[in-house]
C-alpha cells in the first residue's frame, strides 16, 4: 500500500486529546496528515512530515475528521412533502405523521428501499459525512424490519433496530402485544443485522417500562441500548438510557437538573438533534447546560422524511452555535468525536495516528466557517478509509 | 440561435401573475420551458411543448427562477473569523468591526479585490444566483469607494455605491464634512460605476438628516436610492426609503405601524436579511406582517465578512420559513421575484415568454425542499442567459 501525505493545511483539526488546550480540537497549524492504506500514520506541522510516495497541496485549506452522523432514518419510501409545507404554511393538513411513511415503506420494493437509501448515503458523503448510523422504524412487522436492517446492513456497519418507533397500527389496540413481538419474534429476526436497539420513549410511543423491556431483551440478544429520549416533553427515557448504559440518549430537548447530572455521571452520550427541533418550530436543546455539566455531547442530523429532512452536518454544526450555546470548536467536536462516542468508536471521528484515515477538506482557512459561513456547502474534498471519494 | 427545451420537469416556478393562484408561483407540474438564445420563449405542459433544436430532460426534478440576490457587500479584503469566533464563543475580542474590513481593503491591490469578488460570485451562482447586487463601502476615500464600484461593474449591472456604510476613520471628529465628501467629490468619482446609492441610516452611523441629504445628491446624479434601515433599531430609515421612492428599504428588522404602513402604501420594497440576524444572534423580522399588510417583501444574503458571511439564498429560503412566518412559496416567491422587484428588474426573477433565460434545476422534485431539506445543497443546475453555467 501506498502512503499519501496531505500537506498545506492551514488548519488541521486532529481530535487529538494531547493536543488539546483552550480547543478540544487539537488543533494544528500548517499541518500535514500522512496517510497509509486507510489509516492516518502521522499528523504534525508540515515542515516536518515524512517522505511518502504521494503528495497532495490542500492548498491552504482546513483539514477536518469526517463528520459522524450517529443518528438517521433512511430506510424509508415516500413523499411527505406536503405535510411540511402545509404545517410550515399553516394549512390544515390531514398527515398520517410516521404511519404515511410506514405504509409507503412496506409498499416499496427492496430494489427501490435500497436506491433511496444509497441516494441519501451518498448526499451525506458528498457533504462530509464519513460514518452514518441508520435504524429500521418504518416497517413495523416481522418482515419489514428485518428486511429495512439487511438493507442498511450492507451499506453501514452502524444499523439500529427501532422496531419501538410506534406501536404497528395493527397493534394500537393492544400495545402490549406489540412489544411481546418487538422482544420476541421480531427482534429474532432482526438482531443478525443489527448492532443496536432503539426505541422511541415518548408519550404516544412507548412508557419506561415499555422501553426497559424492550431494551434488555435487545441487550440479552447482543445488541447494545441507545434511546430516543425526551424530545417532546419530559419523561424518564433519559435515565433509563444511562441505567442501562445506553450508548446515547438522542435528543435531550427537555431535561431536568436530574437527568443532566445522570449524563454528566454516566456513560451515555446526549445527542443533540438540531434538525429536528429546526423543522418542527420546536425549542431548542441547551447543548451549553450539558457541556457546563460535564456530559458527553454529540451532534447529529436525525435525517428523516417528517421531522428533519436534512442530510447536512455543517447546517447543525451551524445551528448549534446560533442556537444552543455551543462554541464552533464545541459544535464540530460535537459532530465528529461525539458522534463516535455516541457509537462508541474509536477508530473515526479523529485523525490521529491509528484512526481510519476519513477526512473532509473544506473550502476556508478554518473549521471556524462551517459557523462562519451557514447554508454555503464548503465541502470540497472527502477521503474514507484513505481512498479520495468525493 | 438555436432553442433548447427542458422538460420532464415535474414542478415549475414561473412567478407567472397570470398563473397565480393559491400559490403566489404560478407553478405548473409536468412542464416544459423552451429557451431560445437567451430568452425563454414558451412555458407550459411538457405534452404541449414546440418543437426545438436540442432537448435536456429534467427527469422529474423541479425548475425555478435563478434566485435574485440584490443585497451584498462583496468587494473586501481581510479575515474576521477570529471576531465570529470571539462572538460565538462569548469571548472578548478587541474588534474593530467594519473597520477592519476597510482597513484590509484599502491595503488590497486591485488584483487581490477582483479575485475575491469574483470567488464569492462564482459561489453564489454554484448555489443559484443568476442576479446579484454588490457594494462598496469599505473604501471611504474617493479612490478606494470608485476603485471598488469599477471593479464590481466589470461584474455585474446592479452596482451600489455605499460611501455612506460608516463615517470614515479619517472624520469621526467631523461627520459632516465626510457627508459633503460623499455627496461631493466622492459622488463625483463613483457615479459613473453604480447604478444605485445607499446609504446606513442607522444610530452611530447616519442620521435621517444626513441619509437624506445623500440619497437626494445621489439621486440628482442619476442614482437611484436604496436603504439601510431599521436594522438595529427603530429610527427614520424606512420612512424616508418611501419618501423617496428607494428602491428598497433593506433589514426592517425593528418596524413601527407606521413604518409597516408606509411600505404598504408606498412602492418601496422590504428587503429582509435574515443572514444577518442568523450570524448577530438578532431578533427576526417579521415577514408575516409586512406581508398581511400588504407590502412587496425580498429576501437576501446580506453577504459580508461582518455580520452575513452566507451566500446561501436557499439558506435564507430556510430560516424565513422557519422564523419569519414566511410560506416556503412566499420565501422562494422573495427570492426570486421579490428580488427582481428589488432592483426594479422585470427581465429577471421569473421565467415567462420574454424573461431571461435564468434558470435553477433542483434535484428535488418539488421548489418546497429549499425549506424542507435546509442545508442540503440541492442545486444541480444552472443556467444564466440560455446558457447552462454550472
Ligand atoms: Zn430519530
Ligand atoms: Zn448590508
Amino acid at each position: 500500500m501506498s502512503s499519501t501525505v496531505i500537506t498545506n493545511i492551514a488548519t488541521l483539526v486532529t481530535n487529538d486529546p494531547s493536543l488539546a488546550g483552550e480547543s478540544p480540537l487539537g488543533l494544528v497549524r500548517d499541518a500535514a496528515v500522512v496517510i497509509d492504506g486507510d489509516r492516518v500514520v502521522w499528523t504534525g506541522e508540515s515542515s516536518r512530515a515524512p517522505a511518502t510516495d504521494d503528495r497532495v497541496d490542500a492548498k491552504g485549506r482546513a483539514v477536518v475528521p469526517g463528520f459522524v452522523d450517529s443518528h438517521s432514518h433512511l430506510v424509508f419510501a415516500g413523499d411527505r412533502t406536503e405535510e411540511f409545507n402545509a404545517r410550515m404554511s399553516g394549512r390544515a393538513y390531514s398527515a398520517g405523521g410516521i404511519r404515511t411513511t410506514v405504509a409507503a415503506t412496506r409498499a416499496a420494493t427492496d430494489a427501490e428501499l435500497e436506491a433511496n437509501l444509497t441516494r441519501y448515503l451518498h448526499e451525506a458523503l458528498r457533504q462530509g459525512t464519513t460514518t452514518f448510523e441508520t435504524k429500521s422504524g418504518y416497517g413495523l412487522t416481522v418482515e419489514d424490519e428485518a428486511r429495512a436492517l439487511r438493507i442498511a446492513s450492507a451499506h453501514t456497519d452502524e444499523v439500529t433496530y427501532l422496531g419501538a418507533h410506534i406501536v404497528a397500527p395493527e397493534h394500537t389496540e393492544d400495545p402490549a402485544a406489540y412489544v411481546a413481538l418487538v422482544t420476541g419474534e421480531m427482534l429474532d429476526a432482526c438482531a443478525p443485522y443489527a448492532r443496536w436497539i432503539d426505541v422511541f420513549c415518548e408519550k404516544g410511543a412507548f412508557d419506561g417500562d415499555q422501553a426497559r423491556a424492550i431494551l434488555t431483551a435487545g441487550r440479552a440478544r447482543g445488541l447494545h441500548p441507545r434511546v430516543h429520549a425526551n424530545q417532546l416533553s419530559y419523561g424518564p427515557g433519559v435515565q433509563l438510557a444511562v441505567e442501562l448504559d445506553a450508548a446515547s440518549a438522542d435528543h435531550c430537548t427537555h431535561l431536568t437538573d436530574a437527568d443532566v447530572d445522570a449524563l454528566a455521571q454516566g456513560s451515555t452520550v446526549a445527542t443533540l438533534l438540531p434538525g429536528a427541533e429546526f423543522s418542527t418550530r420546536a425549542e431548542w436543546p441547551n447543548a451549553r447546560r450539558l457541556l457546563d455539566a460535564g456530559a458527553t455531547v454529540a451532534l447529529s442530523t436525525d435525517c428523516n422524511p417528517g421531522s428533519s429532512f436534512t442530510s447536512s452536518v455543517p447546517f447543525c454544526i451551524a445551528l448549534a452555535v446560533r442556537d444552543m450555546g455551543m462554541t464552533p470548536d464545541e459544535a464540530l467536536w460535537s459532530a465528529t468525536a461525539g458522534g463516535a462516542a455516541a457509537l462508541r468508536r474509536d477508530d473515526v471521528g479523529r485523525l490521529a495516528p491509528g484512526a481510519r484515515a476519513d477526512l473532509v477538506v473544506l473550502d476556508a482557512p478554518s473549521h471556524v466557517h462551517l459557523a462562519y459561513r451557514p447554508g454555503v456547502p464548503l465541502v470540497t474534498q472527502v477521503w474514507r478509509s484513505g481512498a479520495r471519494v468525493v
